[in-house]
């Protein structure tokens, strides 16, 4: 088969559509005949290489990926060949082939096509994980997503709508805010030109998020714990603001709150298939039933993952980019 | 009646012993005769106009006390005058009579004279709602308890084992360290001879503390997280050692960690009644069957609180330091 491949970190044109053997599905896996991959900046990290894959992994990259079953491995049912699904992967979706435990499979939810399907594994499940199974965000707290314009962004915005939250984002331009208004987000903040911990205090009467999702990490640090209502709680799932920040910890107990960061990757596959699960029961519906879409700016051949890593840097795009199989 | 009172903030002499109104017991409130209350960290800090009572309590000292019934308030069911009783108190605990919200009262386990019963409403107030309701402590994880010996560490170390959880405690001596093995601590860090990362490592075959129930804040921060299990959870309750610290965010991530900060005093009473409720559910059946005991490192006559403050600043007891009435 053909993937991508990473001869020597680099900038995107590291990436090398490149002849490879192909993966073969063992215990509790199934093969994927790929049809489409997602972006994440993980991918770019892991370019660089500065992210690579938990032992066990194909060393090519790509998170996630949609495409149909091509064969069981042993000891898997529930499944069959022929199957179209979407996979959370730890690795190899930029590839014609790729063997996932069947944990990580779902199906494709009813009104979906296939190749866009490839837009929801990472989205759904680091949004579900965090936000639900983790920040527990309930119906009428108010949400403060980071770069609401985002995969996960505008996956967020979402979500939390459809459970009944309010919700606040932060963008670095008018027309990405535009964009999370349509998807429903109650607060728009644009981060080059506004205070993000003033504004979300004026939409919440002065309490403050009761959730925020962050992928700024140490950057936003310090704002995020002043902009936490009592209780809160912030996820940290991204850190491209730095890693090392500084804690007020007398703030975070003036106000009850809790800080969790996470990844999605380096789960074991029981972890995974339990997020899974529970992204098939909670959100497929919601997507089946039309109050939840995957955002996708472009679709781009794999063969120019070069191209779609651009994008990703040049940080204009709205929602996910995808990589697609003829 | 008396009550210690803080005419001018300042060192124990702040504390007079003085004739002050009766307190009178409001819609849902009872009025405690007090037998016994208890010193408490939060108490110095008060002392020293540090940490003012929250709005609405009384202005003495003291957050918990046992004692018997004297009056119900308005629309107070399920207690009698003359019931003997255990309380948490946001305040007003150093005093012969204190009106205190009927969910925050506790009736005195089985076992236990209502003196001791004093010790009991403050540590496993905290130590439940942190270690249990916030971390999940669960069987054969692996709790570190920073100040062992203190009141809350004595607490803590006797329901983690209770539960099936293997403890490690640091403390400042010999003499503490052996109390706490006692209780049924498995590792002991003298923390002016050894580095508690390094100990917990080995004690953990290299996989770090589940939970850490934390009294230290920004000193111990960087060294807490590093000391952590992934899927760890730090709970900080004191701030004894700062409260601004470098957090590693990527450490944090790699682990999927948690740091929660939080308080009682400043919970509003339905909180607080929810977290007595659970206690009296999991906690006092604990206490009734022997299984978990109040440590009390000695009693003072209440009149001489300024002697018990001085006790706590010298950090050389073991457990509660009570302050007794006639």
């Amino acid at each position: 088969m053909r993937a991508i491949t990473i001869p020597e970190p680099g900038g995107p044109e590291a990436l090398v559509w490149d002849e490879v053997p192909d993966p073969v599905p063992g215990e509790g896996e199934v093969l994927v005949e790929v049809v489409a991959g997602a972006v994440n900046r993980a991918d770019l990290l892991q370019r660089q290489g500065f992210y690579d894959p938990p032992p066990g992994t194909p060393p090519y990259p790509g998170l996630e990926c949609s495409g149909r079953i091509a064969e069981l491995g042993p000891g898997v049912s529930g499944w069959a060949v022929g199957d179209e699904v979407c996979a959370l992967l730890a690795g190899g979706g930029y590839a014609e082939k790729v063997a996932v435990p069947a944990g990580q499979l779902l199906p494709v939810p009813e009104g979906i096509d296939l190749q866009q399907a490839a837009a929801l594994p990472e989205v759904t499940c680091t949004v579900w994980s965090n936000v639900f199974m983790i920040a527990h965000l309930r119906p009428g707290e108010t949400l403060l997503v980071h770069g609401g314009a985002s995969g996960i962004g505008t996956m967020a915005i979402q979500l939390a709508k459809a459970v009944g939250a309010k919700v606040a984002v932060t963008a670095g331009s008018k027309e990405k805010l535009a964009y999370c208004a349509d998807l429903g987000a109650d607060v728009l903040i644009n981060y080059r030109e506004q205070d993000f911990v003033e504004e979300i205090r004026t939409a919440t009467d002065g309490a403050g998020a009761d959730v925020i999702l962050d992928i700024m990490g140490a950057k936003y640090l310090e704002r995020n714990v002043k902009a936490l209502a009592t209780n809160g709680r912030i996820a940290v799932i991204g850190l491209q603001g730095g890693i090392k920040g500084e804690l007020n910890l007398g703030a975070l107990l003036s106000k009850r709150a809790a800080i969790t960061a996470t990844s999605l990757r380096a789960r074991p596959v029981a972890e995974k298939a339990a997020i899974v699960a529970a992204v098939r029961e909670h959100v497929w519906p919601l997507i089946s039933g039309g109050h939840v879409r995957p955002v996708v700016d472009r679709a781009l051949p794999m063969s120019e993952a070069a191209a779609a890593h651009r994008v990703l840097e040049e940080s204009g795009h709205i929602g996910k980019v995808l990589l697609t199989l003829p």
